[in-house]
């Protein structure tokens, strides 16, 4: 069926009878970067004010869910550290709910800190991550970091701007232990900021993939490990659900894996119109998210 | 044709009859790191004696030939520039003789001193590399590297221990670049290094592999790129040319693709006599190089 493009009032109000949930990817439809995209912030009160459930999903695992909810009263939204679903947060839900990873053993960080900040309020102990020690040259004799610590039983990668060899060989070698499990917050190839095209954590990840010939666990859209956890934790109905993104290729494709009852595409972000038509995925589309509210009103 | 164990003279005698020309893989076959395999010296200082064409050839693309030839110095072999073959020259050679990449194009490296070397030594001019400028953390408005120069036609990338973010993100600027060409010195996901097993080149070059969905050309060994360059440029003929090293994937497989004469697996590296023999596809093998220079005496 070809995406419907809303643009009447009727449609907007059939929407928010349809559904009771709405799951927003936020970069490219509620933001760029730093700056609102126009209408987004409108449509999400008109959302909060009709009393939708509202939860916002990232791939972004730079940002714990504490960061994030401060972005958000930036923008004059009131935003609570349970309606977000970053990917670290997904990777230490993945962990602590889905493996039940123990405890007592500890958690090797290629990454940054809302990683490290998420896997701690779980009660977990991470070693590596931003450690200023990691910041060094790397040389066997001297790093403190060798030999492995024999308690680590799982590394958790992601995007890491601090990445350095010093990172990439101790990760490696806890890799190289069969029974240490490998765990990516996303495996995003790259990600937009302003104007470039810069590395994502997928990208960082498959240098120690490659090197160990292991492929990770992937936790952020479109894995389902991150809707499964969201529908669980929220106790949703999927065909009262929708997931509203700038992405074919990550929240649409989230959105339909999942069998959620609609998908919203905005091409505020990355996606072009003709794009849109061509792949027909999404359920709906429209220019910004912002139509919701103007129409509505 | 299983492979044949060297253990008698006779077998010593007619290799040296069948052979003028050895190449010889270096780490694993004459040394560990920087220490000699007891035997190894002897047995070059013989085949110099017996007027033998020696080439050594290695996929570490951090150092030059000249760094190269010190190496051999200091163990007490007299060795020149034009014996050795370094991925680094290989991919400097690919670039000038293979595809007349003009001198007046710039190239962005990243990667170490070898291959800085080995370009300039050929005329090229290039950037990145060592520059300390990129050992700084990354920004796009400070970084002295944006916008990229519209003369850079080539990416060359090998094993980088200072590789970091900075460096990432301006090398996936130049390979988001359709006319740039992408040459990797060689693709080892990792080397050993003592005792440990750390990142290779193949695996820091995945990273803007994935991250720009193009893949490199690679120069080192099993590429035939460099065989063909050797060839060439000692005027060798393959069938009496032998390929000695510790590795079947990358010494044996690079001496079978390009159809010389024979290959001699040693098991002074890598290498176990189970899988020598299960893979069979060395012609002979022996436990050290230096099995030659014993029976031979």
């Amino acid at each position: 069926m070809a995406p419907i493009k809303l643009t009447t009032k009727e449609q907007i109000v059939q929407l928010l009878n349809d559904f009771d949930n709405f799951i927003f990817d936020c970069d490219g439809v509620i933001w760029l970067g730093d700056h609102p995209i126009p209408g987004s912030i409108e449509t999400i009160k008109l959302l909060q004010d009709l009393q939708k459930t509202i939860i916002f999903v990232t791939n972004n695992s730079t940002k714990s869910r504490n960061q994030y909810t401060e972005k958000f009263t930036k923008l004059g939204l009131s935003v609570t550290k349970d309606e977000v679903f970053g990917s670290a947060y997904a990777a230490a839900t993945y962990l602590d709910k889905i493996i039940q990873f123990p405890k007592d053993e500890k958690i090797w960080v290629m990454g940054e800190k809302g990683i490290i900040e998420e896997l701690n309020d779980l009660g977990y102990e991470t070693l590596g991550g931003e450690d200023e020690r990691l910041n060094v040259k790397f040389h066997k004799d001297t790093t403190p970091f060798l030999p492995i610590d024999p308690k680590v039983g799982a590394v958790i990668a992601g995007l890491d701007t601090n990445v350095n060899y010093h990172r990439l060989a101790i990760t490696l070698q806890y890799l190289q232990q069969p029974n240490v499990k490998f765990i990516a917050t996303n495996i995003d190839s790259t990600f937009p900021s302003k104007g470039l095209i810069l590395p994502g954590a997928g990208s960082i990840i498959e240098t120690v993939a490659y090197a160990s010939g292991r492929e990770p666990i992937p936790c952020g859209k479109p894995s389902q490990n991150m809707l499964d956890a969201i529908v669980k934790d929220k106790n949703l109905d999927r065909s009262r659900t929708i997931m509203i993104g700038d992405r074919l290729n990550t929240d649409i494709k989230f959105g339909n894996d999942g069998n959620l009852g609609g998908t919203l595409l905005v091409l505020s972000g990355i996606e072009t119109e003709e794009n849109a038509l061509k792949h027909g995925t999404p359920k709906y589309y429209s220019d910004v998210l912002g139509v919701i509210y103007d129409l509505y009103k």
